[in-house]
């Protein structure tokens, strides 16, 4: 089969530089879930019909297995239709979709397919409770399509239709280029529509059959940032509904976001509000606490994720505790039992089993053993205002509160580093490292007084 | 025109304090959106007639603009009428409104003044697919409107009527003070109901006319918290939907809250869950993150707002990053290309182009130059337990991690500071500046042994 | 009355190692919402059936008042009952309750006993839309319950019968072991249905009657995480319309979480998307902000709780302020007028009256006097790696940014800390303390160049 996804139009209404088949439902471009869809049928060919902002949409979804052609003018469907066919494959069927109808699932495009064989012309449609201003689907005795009727030219009878034609359709390939060449633009807005080839196709004697989604969302498009914002709530139900039927508990199913993908074990719980981008991986027994922004992330079995986490391009072990407030930047890789606690900031960083860094703390471009508790207000001073340096502080160390590792530096294992201690130079191991400070109380010190203003 | 807005109701279900009318919706007194609707009218008069907390509404909504008629006793919507009656120009009709129903549009209120002209007595009437309760609009063979019905008097075939009275009409105004002597109170509430002197308009000759609005929700009243719920619902999913129609990307329009106003530009994308207050204005490609509440703010083209970042009366260059938790406090102005991190806090300050404060830090009262990089837990200790002062850090300073900036200090440019460095006197441009220590590994000592508790 | 509690169910399709019952909703076993709207109607026995877990549900529920009877093999919910006989009072009437169907009100329940009285046997019944699937209820000429027919039992006529069964009876106790003996397995699932009971019965010439819930959500039960998810949110929309009904102002209800109990003052504001947990009590004139997770805490009349503030187990005076993104983690307890500010954690810890700490601190095992500054970047340093100690504050100390506080150390009444001070000893009343430091700035340093990478 051949496949070719409609994706020139300019989407004026969503007032946008961006092309309209760009616009990212949950995380990626419309058009890049209808490729992701075609893929799935295996076709011999797949190619995008693109026009307005044809260069970022090239850039956006090019692949090996994509073929692009270019519509100069935007002169209808049909017309849109026929600049892809030098690329397709006579001898197989080619399936027409479209870059901003983004939800249609393979499941019903298979039965469309499966309904037309290689010689019938299988038109997608949908029973719609106000059908006002769609193309109805004309039927005739016996129940077979006669024609497809736009709003305008329908009758009162026809007007009382409520099947409509959705505009995915898939044909036979070898007929087609006579059958875009017959269509007229003696309409309105002076376009080439494909709606106007069943005629054709009927004509030349190929049977008619329909197909039907299981859900109207399937074929929705998006015109606007309205119908954008439908289906996102549309693809995010869906999203959420998957967890749910495999056995994740969702403290509120509409408060719930996915972009990308989200594997969770047995017995994970995600209370309300949180966001997952990217890949996210979830281990057995995970609790997930509210307004957590999770992005490209693995978070082992038995973790507790509290309030306010933001997790990004990190890994966290078993049995592991973060947050409230905890942020784990890229490269933060947490072993078992690990704590991050609030107002702490992990990034480029190993830290051991069992440490702890459980407040308003840097741990940058760091090495932490296992066994280590890092005291609030601890920083990585990572960057000399040019390169990034490593902090290695090794198993069982005491970083005492407020202190100060000015990389590259190494404290030893067993250290316990005092308060308030700048630590520029490594510390062996076993040692207690301070700075030598005095501390005096003067007395006959008079406070500021509020100045009038 | 003259417009009267009933506000005299005490709203006993709304078991609170303050009177009913100064509820807020989306952040403004309930009584402050009829207000300010009725100001698109042009009226010549602007009359509120108050009477349960009277002087908190006085000095919530008062303005030159606006009269004020103290209705003493609460003895119904044609007594609270009369009360308004010696503040009128009895040249002009006289629109009649509601403090406790804050959605009604201009336009329809518009259409339904036009409707009745100088003349006739309009009456804003809405459908209802269950009427039950409202008084009904009895019309007679030619459609005219005969009499209102209230629900205990109407009988079976009036209960059949869909059309019922919303409350707000438009009266000439010279009769109104004959037909408002002539009400009756003989009810079981023992009040003089505005909704009778459509009977003396009639018998009085005058044309009654009818309007209707677009949406229901415009006539909603508001008489306890569930009711100012699904209003507020009503005034954010249309905020929501002004937004989207201007080509807006909003993550989820129903968790979008706006108390204010709020201007975007293009290619904006607002995610879950953001609330914003007071006057906000956007520019294009800005890409704010989940769960940020930004009031009264700047924000240039491109910057990057990450989750949980809190904005207050500041304001924000083009191209700046912040967040995931930054707070901007009143006072903050960031030039383009600012970086202000996770748990940072900037207040009364300003920042140059380019300079960064990436973590744990606390910015107020400082100026802060252009490429200047604010280590992590850097603090300007602005206060002296009396008086705030300033820090001036100068161009391209290199502010080391931890250190204490003890206004008023001057840091000059090029200046690097040492990690964990107290500065309490100006810094040279071009050089070092720290405070000397030694660091120091003893041996020998022993840890703390855990007591038993 | 006797209640038995049918709870031995394994909740397959909830795809967890927890028995179904103990899933929580609202924070709370479904089974426990089941037992506590049980003893509303003070049962003379109460006795949960159990079977898949039933370890787990006894240490979960397990109560004076609650007695076990195990079924071992699940060979029906008729079979169910049969396993509790013995532990009933035969002398008066057994309702059957279903440990997965939590919301059903006690209000519903009595109207079904009352019904019922001694000798009836009572059947709750709903009516609903689309009743394919259930048991419906066949009545005879006078509208006497006949039978009840299965789905698959029921022909044309019954199956246009939309009142059924819910599952939820009463019946005399005293013949009941006769009704369960003669119960026969001969169907599919080759179980013994508690259903058929009806059919002896009415055999044994007992009345059969029935009574309606107020809502349908009040008989729907819990098979998988979907519904859940549904009836969770039923109890939260419940659970917000109570206090929208007691004047409380929720910004949006459908994001307002209850997992406990909530007592509200007058005049409470609550913004979008909070959760309480435990049991939290907040006075009079009090406003939370968006995004806060408040835990078992008590908060003060006319306090400030601002977004993203996180409290547990902890007590809050009145006129405080609180947040953006303060912690107030278990055991601190702050006066009236105290001030938490953003990055502040404040733990097991006294803050007297209008004492402050305001920016990115930690404050644990403390005792804070009146009238204390706690400066930015201040720590108690309470953990010495084996042992917790205090620090005391007395009053009017004023802390300079970025104190680190030893414990165990008190700091005298009056006393002023310079900024950067480790303090780790105890520091007389009325002194200023300090670290000696010297402030140098040498020349002819150079910076580090960026290394290429």
């Amino acid at each position: 089969m051949n496949i070719v996804i409609l994706a020139a139009g300019m989407g004026k209404r969503m007032h946008s530089a961006l092309p309209k088949v760009l616009h990212p439902l949950a995380g990626k471009p419309l058009l890049s879930h209808v490729i992701d869809t075609a893929r799935t049928l295996s076709p011999t060919r797949l190619v995008v019909v693109i026009g307005h902002g044809g260069d970022a949409v090239r850039a956006a979804v090019g692949a090996p297995d994509v073929q692009f052609a270019l519509q100069e003018q935007q002169l209808g469907t049909g017309h849109a239709l026929a600049q892809a066919l030098p690329l397709l494959d006579p001898s197989v069927p080619t399936l027409v979709l479209y870059g901003d109808v983004p939800l249609t699932r393979a499941s019903t495009l298979r039965r469309l397919t499966g309904a037309a064989g290689e010689n019938a012309y299988g038109i997608l449609t949908v029973t719609l409770d106000d059908p006002t201003g769609y193309g109805r689907i004309v039927r005739g005795a016996t129940g077979e399509v006669v024609r497809i009727v736009e709003q305008k030219d329908a009758d009162d009878d026809e007007r009382l239709i409520d099947e409509i034609n959705t505009g995915i359709v898939v044909t036979p390939t070898a007929p087609l280029a006579g059958w875009l060449d017959a269509l007229k633009n003696d309409n309105a807005q002076g376009e080439y529509y494909l709606t106007d080839v069943v005629e054709s196709a009927i004509a030349a004697g190929h049977a008619v059959v329909t197909a039907q989604p299981d859900a109207e969302w399937e074929t929705l498009g998006v015109n606007s940032k309205q119908q954008l914002a439908v289906l996102e709530r549309v693809y995010q139900r869906n999203a959420a509904d998957t967890l749910l039927a495999g056995g994740v508990t969702l403290a509120d199913p509409a408060r719930f976001d996915l972009r990308g993908s989200i594997s969770c074990g047995r017995d994970v719980f995600i209370d309300v509000n949180c966001v997952f981008e990217g890949t996210v991986t979830i281990g057995d027994n995970v609790h997930i606490g509210p307004n957590c922004v999770i992005r490209d992330a693995e978070i082992g079995a038995g973790t507790r994720v509290d309030a306010y986490t933001h997790i990004e391009s990190a890994s966290v072990g078993a049995k592991a505790v973060l947050g409230p407030y905890a942020r784990l930047r890229p490269g933060a890789k947490l072993a078992d039992e690990v704590h991050v606690g609030n107002f702490v900031e992990v990034k480029n960083a190993n830290i051991g089993l069992g440490s702890k860094a459980n407040h308003l703390s840097y741990v940058g471009d760091a090495d932490i053993g296992a066994g280590v508790n890092i005291g609030a207000g601890t920083i990585t001073c990572n960057y000399d205002g040019a390169n990034k340096h490593r902090t290695v502080i090794e198993d069982h160390v005491f970083v005492g509160s407020d202190t100060q590792l000015v990389a590259p530096v190494r404290v030893g294992r067993g250290v316990t580093i005092a308060a308030g201690t700048t630590v520029w130079k490594d510390v062996p191991a076993d040692t207690l490292a301070l700075n030598e400070k005095t501390q005096i109380a003067k007395t006959g010190y008079v406070r500021p007084v509020k100045k009038k203003s």
